[in-house]
């Protein structure tokens, strides 16, 4: 058995998410039908991230064991040529060892938010972008960020459906800026909470529309509950950028 | 009668092209169809650039003239709702005199092309940019650009079909420049030839390839003809970026 790692990158407008879905098209359910068109051999992808129904993917990090001998740049070159038309695509592979876990051996994960802050309607961004049409102020986004920055109880920004065994998690970096009708925001944690990120986002929209101040913020992450939450950003805006792993 | 200047930006994946056509839809049926719900008249859509089939816009410039008395940006806003759910968008809309004409007050016209230089597919970029998978030496691609720029005869860089009555014209510039995996091409001009942006870059493409030189171009050039051209990129890299007018 040869491990091999993948780097994907998808539009994930068409999917139920990442993960293998029984009600619905999944990436995971194309790369495993690829790569067994492939092989023959029906594998399972392990992946660094499991994101929901319609966020992207610029560079999710897999990894799938294959019998066939195969090098690794024909197996990319096949898997890309079994995925068309698909919008997935295999942007690196490489062999690992088999103590390399796509999931478990991942340090760090790093997402990008793009909100489009416009009134009028989305054209070429459309599916790729969250449209907000009152005016943001980035800078007050920036700071109010700060405050979930650090280890904390993040239950108010954790999905019901969540199924991480603690609310506890260290956010890395929270950072909001404008890039001109693009307000775009980038975080990094070892690991998220299931729709931490777009509620996150949510709350910082509110924030800078001048509807919640930073000690809303604050208050809403002490509240540690739900229904505490201003609001949750929808997955048109969300990529998952990179996930980082230990030097080998 | 009242003439409204529009600012558009749309994505030209569904249109047959800018221009009305018999064969099937176009930006400027839909705005005139838009702009019909909200007066009850037939306007006509006069543009400063008529884009080929598959071709974007971000800020593509255009008239109409309205009887019924409106206010612009209620105007805006009714064309933006009406024209849900085609990719087409009014980013400004303002009441100009009846001597500026979109098209023929134009003074400069902007275009921008997108390169994705890469070998995996696309899948987030998809008809938003031409897939060349060899490798492009942008800064052999700029030089050689400037041995089209200035006024020159375009014969070999326009379509057949063109129904421009001279083929001279003076390209004011053209740019390669590489942003990672992204090699963008900018161009101004007076006005275009039809097909002259994407019959340059697919013979800048050739340079980038290494199997043109720069001395190929000036050949290709001089010879004034059609078959002269090395190769003609496809629509999906091009965007009509900007139109120039007087100060008024």
């Amino acid at each position: 058995m040869t491990r091999f790692a993948l780097t994907l990158e998808f539009d994930g407008g068409p999917y139920m998410g990442l993960q293998r879905q029984s009600h619905g098209p999944s990436v995971q359910q194309a790369v495993e039908d690829a790569a067994f068109a492939v092989t023959g051999e029906r594998v399972i992808m392990y992946a660094a991230g499991r994101t929901d129904a319609g966020v992207h993917a610029l560079g999710m990090r897999a990894h799938i064991e294959v019998e066939k001998p195969l090098a690794p740049f024909r197996l990319m070159e096949a898997l890309n040529a079994l995925l068309r038309p698909a919008p997935i695509a295999v942007l690196d592979c490489k062999v690992v060892t088999e103590d390399w876990h796509a999931r478990f051996s991942c340090l760090g994960r790093a997402y990008i938010y793009r909100i489009a802050n416009r009134r009028a309607p989305l054209t070429l961004e459309r599916g790729k972008a969250w449209q907000v049409t009152k005016p943001l102020d980035a800078d007050a986004m920036h700071r109010a960020a700060q405050a979930l920055v650090g280890l904390h109880d993040f239950t108010t920004f954790r999905s019901t459906h969540c199924q991480s065994a603690s609310p506890l998690k260290t956010l890395d970096r929270l950072a909001v800026r404008r890039e001109g009708e693009m307000v775009l925001i980038e975080t990094e944690a070892r690991s998220f909470l299931h729709h931490q990120v777009r509620s996150m986002v949510g709350c910082l929209a509110l924030v800078g529309m001048g509807r919640w101040s930073k000690e809303d913020v604050v208050a809403a992450l002490a509240a540690r509950k739900r229904q505490a939450l201003g609001l949750n950003a929808p997955p048109d805006g969300l990529y998952f950028v990179r996930a980082i792993y230990p030097e080998t």
